[in-house]
């Protein structure tokens, strides 16, 4: 049976272990240190099957800019792609944030990241507009840092 | 003249450049994701002097525990220890998150850095039980990822 429930800081030792090999090899556990364990769970939410960590999502409300939330991270385990597990995650998360009367959603990934695009594109996301382009797709050079390019997106919810 | 003013952006650019160097070599840049500067600036301060940054600060109200504030990260100029510049960044802090109605500030250091549990003992934290010991002070095993140890630190707030 799949559950959904708020992220909890007993998910994250599970989670370290798992995120690299979920994100094909690409070293992630270091965009998730505790803090983000501990508090963000109102609007951080795991999914599990028979108790199993099938996906988490962790996102927060901006504190500069109260309309806005963002999403931090998302991990779906790669057996459980195709069944709309990352959709749950993002539905319940838009939920719990237009209950905080945000009224936009923010993201980002990586350029090369092309099924993150695709997901983002078909749940409502627009591109933002960049300062570069790679393969036709609007990208942000030096988004965090030398050399990491992002594609940032935005989801308007609806009230 | 010195000027503490709200984190912005736009510093992240220069934290990123001297912070690994700041810290002694510690490569800590990877701690200050972009979102850090973009969403919890209502907490988060710099101080700068004749427009050269001096120290900053990052903070927030935690949002599962709204009554907590924790300092994720802060950073001094070597050349500017022992002025008193951690101390008004803090002070500022407590200010601020007290009017959030903030209760208690937490915050966490390595073992190894004596002049962080020095500084924190100074500013009225108090080191919270841990499940081991190094040289008498109260840590936590793996607190963030395998063989992290942390000291936990916790100040109440004067209504």
């Amino acid at each position: 049976m799949s559950i959904l429930r708020h992220l909890e800081v007993k998910d994250r030792s599970t989670i370290i272990r798992v995120v690299d090999e979920w994100w094909g090899g690409r070293p992630m556990a270091g965009l998730l240190p505790r803090l983000f364990f501990e508090h963000f769970q109102p609007t951080s939410f795991v999914i599990e099957e028979d108790g199993k960590l099938q996906a988490f999502l962790v996102g927060f409300r901006s504190q500069t800019t109260p309309a806005e939330a963002y999403i931090h991270f998302v991990g779906v385990h790669p057996g459980a792609r195709g069944k709309g597990v990352g959709r749950s995650l993002y539905e319940h998360f838009f939920e719990a944030v237009r209950q905080l009367d945000c009224t936009e959603v923010h993201a980002i990934t990586s350029p090369v990241n092309r099924g993150s695009i695709a997901f983002h594109t078909s749940m409502g996301f627009e591109i933002l507009p960049g300062d570069a382009e790679v393969d036709g797709i609007a990208v942000t050079t030096n988004y965090d840092g030398l050399g990491s390019n992002r594609v940032q997106f935005r989801r308007y919810l609806e009230k």
